[in-house]
């Protein structure tokens, strides 16, 4: 007998369209031979951690060759106490999507269905394939999420609706009214995952505190990070929120060590300094401004800009972008795996990275005759 | 509608018995109040880090608001160096788990079956489980897999084999002959599994070096870890080994960023320090050798002892014995998990760690009069 995996796999993974993640700064510097990249690619935090819990993280460096705790005591704890849940709302995930991971793995099962959003992060869809879970996306209205169009597509098949709040990579958002609504119009039967990856940066006032509503709503579950604003990327850390019931059965497919040591201190650490926080929000609104402005000067289009990025559109292929800028040392992630060919999108970065952006754009742009 | 979630969840998760891992010595502290423990429930490395690796560590440290790479490009690297095997036969994962949880669930899917053997490391039933995937489990012999007892039950459902080599938590191993006879009956469409977590500590000269069967047996697939004699499971690495074909498809299900990046570096560190591997070998011989003397000293039956760790018969209530010694400061594991009411395992710890376990066991047996 001749060995082919490619007939033992699971089918429905031949059809998964693996995720492209941004391309990192030693790959860059191994293929072009340069040493100096600025990363705008990957919506990652342009400050780093804090010297402070640096210094506080590394006496805790001993302890590695134990295995972490597998309920997270510390840092739940921690959250229960910042967020006013209940510990038992609350689950901590090897970052944010190891928690979508698991809520989908729990809950869609047989024939069940997850709507999602056009334009939605990527994860979304391999997460589901991958467990071989039926998914159907709804047109998008304005690179946004239609909100009437997915109350109409749900069916007695509908298992849960995934959506990102801002979206990544639109920017476009839900507000608190409008949430609220679609929310009282959903089966109860339904769980409605709402992806909050960048919650700390929305500064604007109708942006929905969706925790209020888990009260309310018993079958809404939101994901949160430490991998954007709290700087943590590199150490993997998220988690879900919810009901304490939808909590204990997610627990059950949890691997008992999901989150490293390092990153349960580490999380624990950032979430006590909400100054730093604040700074890095602050970092995020400047920076919001320059680049905005700039690309306006450069007579560049534009998505919505919430979160700690922007989606920009140009008249010419995003392949040919992305090399262009990353000769001069910008990397960028360009959006043609979303079927967005003429958008690429920029991560707010510090005014200095966010200047040499603009910069090699409009170097790029001149060149080209774009404009 | 109300809201159930017990009626939403896959019926078949309301199946597992959860994991039950060690418990972890601020727990112990909290519940008890009292500060010094020894931990010898998990099977961890006693020794640290190297003060070497620390330090070298702690200057990565900066990185963190960057996501890990990917492509774990240096660890694999590494990897393939050290096991002389090409980079596309390795797969990281956020320990040898998650690489489990991989290739199950790429490759089990519709009807087909997992055969594991009776006594089994408890995850590989619950990670099935959590994927709606049916265990068959095959009566052991002397709490060692019975080879040809798990030949005969295959059937034309049977897609996956997995074993632990050596196997935890009964110590028992399979020989280089026999290992070699059993694959060469094994249908090559079954995946078969072989998870060398301990391999580092087998000293015994007729344990296989399964690595070089992986270019005769396409549908060998092999995990290893760096949480045990590596000294990291505070971090969370391990890694899988098989065909580049299988490997490639468990690739489109494995989280992009499932290994973060401080365990990518230290793994790199460890790999390179053979010295201080060998190191962890010598204290685990002569712990051994104290453990299993003095166990026969105080009349105690224990099963064969390879790895890091022993497992003990008393004739006393598991939660008795784990209570006990609980009170005198070190903390087992009990094997009632296991169905091994009688027995409870010890990891062998450093010689300190070794004589005040053995003198706290001599201290329950005498006031419990058990012998």
């Amino acid at each position: 007998m001749t060995f082919d995996p490619t007939k033992l796999v699971n089918p429905l993974l031949l059809k998964i369209k693996p995720y492209q993640p941004g391309k990192p700064i030693a790959e860059c510097q191994r293929e072009l031979g340069r040493q100096e990249f600025i990363k705008l690619a990957s919506n990652e935090n342009p400050l780093l951690p804090s010297p402070l819990l640096i210094k506080q993280l590394i006496t805790t460096i001993s302890d590695l060759s134990l295995y972490p705790d597998s309920n997270g005591f510390e840092l739940k704890n921690a959250l229960s106490a910042f967020l006013k849940l209940s510990v038992d709302q609350i689950i901590l995930g090897n970052g944010s999507e190891d928690v979508l991971r698991m809520v989908i793995q729990a809950f869609m099962w047989a024939d069940k269905q997850i709507l999602i959003p056009e334009f939605a992060f990527a994860a979304y869809k391999i997460l589901a394939q991958g467990l071989g879970v039926a998914i159907k996306e709804v047109p998008a209205q304005q690179f946004g999420m239609d909100l009437e169009a997915m109350l109409k597509a749900i069916t007695s098949k509908t298992g849960m609706i995934i959506f990102a709040n801002p979206n990544n990579p639109t920017g476009t958002y839900v507000d608190k009214q409008a949430l609220l609504s679609f929310l009282e119009k959903i089966p109860s039967n339904i769980l409605v995952v709402c992806d909050e990856a960048y919650y700390e940066y929305m500064t604007e006032h109708d942006y929905p505190q969706t925790i209020n509503l888990l009260a309310r709503f018993a079958n809404l579950f939101i994901t949160r990070t430490f991998s954007k604003a709290y700087g943590l990327a590199g150490l993997r850390i998220g988690y879900g929120m919810g009901n304490a019931s939808v909590i204990a059965l997610m627990n059950r497919i949890r691997q008992p060590f999901n989150t490293n040591h390092l990153a349960q201190v580490a999380a624990t650490l950032a979430l006590a300094d909400q100054a730093r926080i604040k700074q890095c929000i602050q970092l995020n609104e400047c920076g919001k401004q320059q680049l905005t402005q700039g690309l306006a000067q450069l007579n560049l289009s534009f998505l919505p800009c919430h979160g700690n990025f922007v989606s920009v559109e140009i008249k010419m292929p995003n392949v040919k972008v992305f090399e262009a800028l990353l000769a001069q040392g910008i990397i960028i992630r360009p959006l043609a795996p979303y079927g967005m060919e003429d958008y690429f999108r920029i991560t707010i970065g510090t005014s200095q990275q966010n200047a040499a952006c603009l910069q090699a754009l409009e170097t790029i742009l001149k060149k080209e005759k774009v404009v």
